[in-house]
């Protein structure tokens, strides 16, 4: 297992604090550190993204099997920091070399070219077509799903220091912590503990639940489905798009996972309620 | 005043709820509406993000300003949904005549291009010169600011409903509420607040308060300064990077604003602490 192996990053600073009954008091408090990343394969940037420096090397992995073009751990042979740059703000991937990379088709994910009558809803449609659905059935017990919240606040680092960071973490069917992973962005935290199983050699993530500490978009359940994860759980609500994701992708989706309750919204058949 | 014309889109959804006590129960509930919007600048794509349906005029004027091609309300000649998206996900701003875009200096800012040494810190110091820093020297009490969060609250529509919507929030220096907006996307409520001001000609936004209902992260701090905006404040912790970037602004950045406390990081002269 690996649950932060290295303390997530924190600044210290000095702050004014104010509540009525002291007043203005000056303190000390520590700051979630966030700096930009920059993700390169084959010479060329492709990402930059606002993360919390560690773990960079899951992050770009992680990133990349979201956006389909890892699709199994060989497909990365090495994941480097860029020497060139002092402040390790930026991460070389060298894939291997019949890996395509199509860049056209990364930039046009998040900079639409296409025509009008083609974007939205065609985005969202080319997304998911492009990863199988998963097909998975093993199943759950739900008080087993209901114990999980309570296993990664134990775990969380910095949470508690900062008050600042998202957090996603993998567990087994059996509900042990696989991995965990603190971020001031929540994609980042999921990207980071996928991509620490397929820099681990373990892919897909067929039998892995995936829980994220806020609310759980579109894109994190697209992220889970190109891992193969078949089981999402937020503690927060999902919203509408990443129930009729997880719907058609074949995915059991769980929001509100708190107090030690749950709703479930698609594919219950993964959890064993009785 | 502005506060949610129109309601914040919900959609209904069947579910399976579980706690121990009563064991899977069927039910109706409502879920945060997602979908993409892309956004088109002089017949080009250049913003697919995931939003909250509605108030997407405002978005894409906001998403403007903050990226820095929008700098007063006569920039924007109008904003108008594509006819030939039946769906309602593309919006075209249409610019005036001497308004520069450069494409692709857009680009870079999410896919870098540049060579090894330029990335990273290089795009966010491009970022904070590109804005002037705020010297607005008006001042708020602390009381008044710690009475924010709950005006905020109380207007909220839809995440009592749905639990899963990040609010934005402006209010006068006297406390008053401008405009809220609700969003699955932290940065699109930012930037429909923001683009709700310009459209009606207000701007820059210098006695202005800019009230977050999450985390504040460097977009966020980027965005207000974009606006003018002297006063930024979370609900929660604001990162490393919103603290720095705040400082240089001159931006007066509170976090953690809840139960009539607060932690100012920055600029502490704007609060009126007796």
């Amino acid at each position: 297992m690996s649950v932060d192996d290295d303390p997530t990053p924190t600044c210290p600073a000095r702050i004014t604090r104010w509540e009525p009954r002291t007043g203005r008091v000056e303190a000390d408090d520590l700051l979630a550190a966030e700096e930009p990343l920059e993700i390169r394969v084959r010479g060329r940037g492709i990402s930059v993204t606002m993360r919390t420096p560690g773990h960079d090397d899951e992050l770009a992995a992680g990133f990349l099997a979201g956006e389909g073009i890892v699709r199994r751990p060989a497909d990365v042979l090495r994941v480097t920091p860029c020497a060139r740059n002092e402040a390790g703000n930026v991460i070389d991937v060298l894939l291997a070399p019949d890996v395509a990379v199509d860049f056209a088709a990364l930039t046009r994910h998040v900079f639409a070219s296409s025509s009008c009558g083609l974007c939205g809803r065609a985005t969202v449609e080319a997304i998911r077509t492009r990863f199988p659905p998963v097909t998975a059935d093993w199943a759950i017990p739900a008080a087993v799903v209901a114990s999980l919240p309570a296993a990664m606040r134990d775990r969380q680092a910095t949470f508690d220091r900062t008050g600042g960071l998202h957090a996603a973490a993998l567990f087994d069917p059996a509900g042990q912590l696989v991995v965990l992973r603190e971020d001031v962005g929540r994609h980042n935290a999921v990207d980071k503990v996928i991509g620490h199983r397929l820099l681990a050699g373990t892919w897909p993530l067929d039998r892995h639940v995936l829980l994220v500490s806020g609310r759980t978009s579109f894109e994190i359940v697209q992220k889970a489905v190109a891992a193969g994860i078949p089981l999402v759980a937020g503690v927060s609500a999902p919203t509408s798009l990443a129930v009729d994701f997880a719907r058609e992708s074949g995915q059991t989706l769980i929001g509100f996972l708190r107090e030690a309750r749950m709703n479930v919204y698609t594919h219950p058949h993964r959890i064993a309620f009785a």
